[in-house]
Order: structure tokens, then C-alpha cells, then sequence
């Protein structure tokens, strides 16, 4: 089962909440802090309790980048325990000249064996190709983000009057040969994303920046009603993973998906569409 | 002594050359490749043969983390055996949301101790904050890569008249309130190098691109030259380590600088500028 055909099971299975993994060490629940391996703990823990009912993981390769050494055995340990038919998105936005985007592709596909990848396209296409290159897996690439730096450079205008991430998704669909593209498309872009959705074709999105960002899943989820589009992930990571502090962690984030499921459902089921 | 004094002081002594660290385990010289920990022991031969004639070095992270954590401890070694007066640039483009970038800068300037980093500024300005914020560091900004693919995006012509690599130098030189922000200026871009140089202001600038890529040294030192400015940094990777591939390799590395130092020196020498 390649990258693409994983989203699309789940998606028709109803789910389209991706659980983001980016587990602070220094945010875990007090109960677990003094444990021997606590943000491993603490992720297989989510994992059980969301697994049967989110559409993805995204790991944010950045939290345990910082622990060196250790910090990717436990990112690696991670990977290994999710279950094979979900999608694994690496979110570790890569992107450089060519033969340094074969080594972190080479790192993101085959060591940690993700099915997927965030990637920044600013230095242009042949700084992502070495990871199109990989038929088998899916390629989230940054055109609007959810951040208010989107402003700076994203939102900017073309001497040919487009944005320049319309610009980007323009390409992206240039570059989607192989059916292994998606968009990374900010929840907080709620008119953006109602204007352009027409005009992503077939390509993936990824949409974080529900919740502690301030995006609001309701227009999400109407934008893609109405468009009667699926192939989408909504990214939660600390709305779901620190939704208590407290022993009951798992179980509250098993009862906050459950809730944006049903949220989801009320507005459209995927059957409908 | 901070990033920006290890950068001038090495420049004030006519060194400007920038050895790149992107050791490919699969390239190494035969003769040490059967041997223990191969990929350090050449990095190591490279620094003792070099360190007294260059004026930085670039480690390219991609090609420790495909490895994993056997590459990151290698990584953290390298690091650790650079003469504390060498400047260390993080070669690792990042870029991501705030609480995300936090990590990243964290890992880059505590964990693995880097002088400086290059960034990726897609995502705008909050999203290099947590970097810019290290007020002892060093900031390198893409803004011009070496690359085919800089006519995708960077290369594009804005509304204003300006091309986006434009755009990014005049935010860069907003946000440099530390006076710890770099430009990235591909080599490979001597044209544009000329036609800017005199807008980059107080900013220094880090140009790859030389020998494998096919930018050429005279054409930058030129444009340095003319322009008056020191406080900058070419970068020599592949062109510099795998000069020999024999048991030579750091003997030639050493010869293959000096060279490029007296290539230099015969455009012009620092005191002159």
C-alpha cells in the first residue's frame, strides 16, 4: 500500500484528523517525567488511544532533533510502533540543492522509512525532485502556512498578478508526475482557502493550524464540502496530545479526536461527497 | 568571542574561503573506509590540514542525519574538533512555525553548539525569530540559491518591481536589530552578485556555488573587490575534500586552498580593501 493509497482509505473511512507528534520533553504529564524513556512512553501512549480513529501522525522532526542523539532514537522508536496502514508524515520542511535533497530524502524515506514529507520549495524544483523521485510516497509542499510570516513572502504579489503561493500550487501540479503531491495549506487561511481550492486539482492538502494557531475546522471542512473535494488531512498536535496534563492524557486525547470527528461529521459525511 | 567576530577576525587575516563538511560516507578514500568510525577520521584529517588557512566550515547536516544517530554522533564529534576560533556554520536551511523554530534553533546553537546557521525564509519572519534572537550567532538567509531551480521562485519579478531574492535581502537587513544576519548569494549568480552587492549593506554573505556547481572564485572576489566590502564567506565543498580520493585526500585538500588563497590574494589582498 503506497503513501497516497494509505490517505485515501482513511479518508474514506471518514478520518481526515492527522495527530501531530510534536512532543515536547519538557511538556509530558508530571506522572511520567521521572519514567525511564518518558516522550516514548508518552507517544505510544497517544498512538494507542488515537490510531483506530485519526487519518495520519505527523512528527515534527524538530522536537527531537534537539535531544541529538537520543532524541532520534526515540523519533525512530516512534515510527516503528505506529501501525503500517497509517500514514507517517515527516514534517521536517527540507528542501536544498540536489545532491543534499537526495541525503535527506534518503533520510526521511528509507532510515526513518516515513511515508510521507513537508517540504519547502523556495529553492525550486530540482531542490525537491530527489524526493518526487520516490513514486511510492507523498510530498506535502509549503505553498500558504498558517503562521502570520505568511505575510512576508507567501502573500506577496507577481508582476503576473498571482500570489506567490498560488504560484507555487501552480507548479506543485507541473511537478505531480509521478501523483505524489501535496500542499501544505494553513487552516488560518480560511478566505485563501475558500478562493483557491478549485484550483489544487488533485493534489493532497495538509492543513494545519487548527487550534492552538487559531484556525477554525468548520470553515475547513465547509471549503472542502462545498469544493466536494476529499484528500485532505486537518493537523492537530497540541490540541489533542496536551489536551491534559494530567494521568488521563491518552484517554482525553482519544475523546478530543473523537469530538472533531463527530464535528466533522455533523457538516458533511464523506459518503456525501 | 561572538560568530560575527570569528568571522571578521578570520576575514581581517585575508582568509575567506569556507571549507564545506558534506562528507558522503559513500565516498571516502578507499584506504579508510574499512577502518572504524571512517566518515570522522576524515573529517578530522580535513580540519587538522586546513583549519589554519580557511575562514569557516559548512556542515551540511543532510549528510549526517541519512545515518541517523550513528551520523549524528559523528556529527557532534566534527563539531566538537573544530578549533574554537573557526567559525561553524550549521548548514541545515530551516524554517518552520515559532514553537517549531525554537526547537530547531535549540538543537542547531545549544545541542550541537554551531556559530551559525542557514536559513530558509519562506515562511517569514516569525518563523526565523527564535533564531534571530541568539544574539551571539550568525544567521545565514537564503536569498539567492546556486541552484537551476532559484528561477522558479527566487528569481521571480514581484509587483513591485523587485524580484523576490530582492525582497528577502531588504527584510533581512529589517530584521538584523542583533547584528547577526547573513545572506545566502549563490556563486553561481555573478551577474546579480554585481547588480546587488551595493544593497546587502552591513549583512554578511555566504556564497556556494564554486567548483562543482560552476561559479566562479574570480568573478565574486571581483565583485567584493569593486564593491569595497570584506565580511564574506565562499564556500568550497566537494572541490576541496574529495580533491584526491587516495591516500593524499587531506595533503591535497590542503594544497587545493592554498591555491584558492593565492587566487585570491592576487585579486586583492584584505589590507587593500
Amino acid at each position: 500500500m503506497n503513501a497516497l493509497e494509505k490517505l485515501v482509505n482513511r479518508n474514506n473511512d471518514g478520518k481526515f484528523i492527522c495527530v501531530g507528534l510534536d512532543t515536547d520533553s519538557d511538556k509530558l504529564p508530571l506522572h511520567i517525567k521521572s519514567a525511564y524513556n518518558p516522550t516514548l512512553i508518552f507517544n505510544k501512549a497517544i498512538i494507542d488511544s488515537t490510531s483506530e480513529y485519526c487519518a495520519a501522525y505527523k512528527i515534527n522532526f524538530a522536537f527531537y532533533e534537539k535531544d541529538g542523539e537520543k532524541g532520534l532514537k526515540i523519533l525512530l522508536e516512534t515510527i516503528r510502533y505506529i501501525p503500517s496502514n497509517i500514514l507517517i508524515i515527516a514534517d521536517a520542511k527540507r528542501g536544498d540543492i540536489g545532491n543534499t535533497s537526495r541525503m535527506y530524502a534518503k533520510s526521511v524515506f528509507e532510515y526513518y522509512n516515513c511515508d510521507a514529507v513537508t517540504l519547502n520549495p523556495l529553492m525550486g524544483r530540482d531542490s525537491l525532485e530527489p524526493f518526487l523521485d520516490y513514486k511510492d510516497k507523498l510530498n506535502f509542499i509549503l505553498a500558504l502556512t498558517s503562521n502570520k510570516g505568511a505575510n512576508d513572502f507567501e502573500k506577496l504579489k507577481l508582476s503576473n498578478q498571482m500570489f506567490l503561493y498560488q504560484q507555487i500550487i501552480e507548479k506543485v501540479k507541473d511537478w505531480n508526475l509521478n501523483n505524489n503531491c501535496g500542499i501544505v495549506f494553513g487552516a488560518t487561511n480560511s478566505k485563501e482557502l475558500k478562493e483557491n481550492i478549485m484550483s489544487f486539482g488533485s493534489l493532497s492538502v495538509l492543513l494545519p493550524g487548527i487550534g492552538a494557531q487559531g484556525g477554525n475546522l468548520e470553515d475547513v471542512i465547509n471549503a472542502f464540502k462545498i469544493a466536494k473535494r476529499k484528500s485532505f488531512l486537518i493537523n492537530v498536535s497540541r490540541g489533542i496530545i496536551y489536551k491534559s496534563s494530567a494521568e488521563d492524557f491518552a484517554e482525553k486525547a482519544r475523546e478530543e479526536i473523537l469530538r472533531l470527528n463527530t464535528e466533522k461529521n455533523n457538516i458533511f459525511l464523506p459518503s456525501v461527497i
